[in-house]
């Protein structure tokens, strides 16, 4: 399962394999651009930069967060250009993709819907068993355990509606829906 | 030229090539997906819309509509996908990439910064002598014609300050400081 925050100034990847409920880091880095190019030629370097990591990982799958609308429509216009391009790369390879939303994301990963970056990031370092350099391959290796997670209890994470569902997607869907209460 | 009007639904685009002050079309069209398919896969239809046309046509640079900025941050996100792919597509090419502020492929092709869409696609259709199909494939062919005034004439339509210049390119920046003025 390859992740992926997509970003245009820094892009970040990760890979998760699963065996059985065993979590395996294959792979993480994050794909830099510069503001002294122009932004087509730093979309390029996204697209090829993703493409590189499918040919050495051949992942099955990637995953991505859901849409994160910003209060600012220029950034939301330059975070959709890096994000389609990392998605059209994706989709280039015969990836399927999941579309995580940003709290099941945290929730697979810390238990909690509503945990902070600094929660995300350690425990991706507990599952893995490796500390990931840089912030946005760390939230990508998180993006990849929570589409594990996704793939392996099919659209339950998805469906807030099955809650009658077993196993941990039921379980985390549960918690949700209780936080939800509270909230 | 390649012009480029990007968007998920449907993506225009024309090829306009010139020779001295002469303009000849050499083709149109509009690359739809459909919401029955999922993101990433309509954007690698688009992808591969964009590289074909480019197989087909070898045209050296593209034009796209520089940043439109959509009060709606989700609007935003998706233009920005789309827009992202069409100039990771563009760069795969190795093509040059012009970004045309709207108003300035609205002068370079009415003779004004503030024409409405008819106008824009009456006076493509005048300069190129063919009748576009579809509004988007015609906002492509507008760009492309501004593209080539634009290359052309150097940064000169991109330079409010050069209205020292000689030529169409300085007549229009003059033509819009003066409407600036009035504004």
């Amino acid at each position: 399962m390859l992740g992926i925050d997509p970003g245009l100034a820094c892009t970040g990847w990760g890979i998760v394999e699963q065996t059985g409920h065993v979590l395996r880091h294959l792979g993480h880095g994050q794909i830099r651009t510069t503001t002294a190019d122009a932004d087509h030629l730093r979309l390029d370097v996204i697209f090829r930069g993703i493409t590189a990591v499918c040919d050495e990982f051949a992942p099955d799958a990637a995953s991505i967060e859901s849409v994160f609308v910003s209060k600012n429509p220029q950034s939301a216009l330059k975070l959709g250009m890096a994000r389609g391009v990392a998605m059209a790369a994706c989709a280039s390879q015969g990836l399927l993709l999941n579309e995580v939303a940003p709290r099941l994301a945290k929730k697979a990963v810390t238990g909690t819907g509503r945990a902070d970056k600094k929660q995300m990031q350690a425990m991706v370092a507990h599952h893995l068993g490796i500390t990931p350099k840089g912030a946005d391959a760390a939230d990508a290796l998180g993006l990849a355990i929570a589409g594990l997670h996704h793939a392996a209890n099919g659209a339950l994470l998805d469906d807030r509606q099955a809650r009658g569902g077993t196993g941990l997607a039921a379980a985390i869907a549960a918690a949700l829906a209780k936080e939800d209460g509270k909230g």
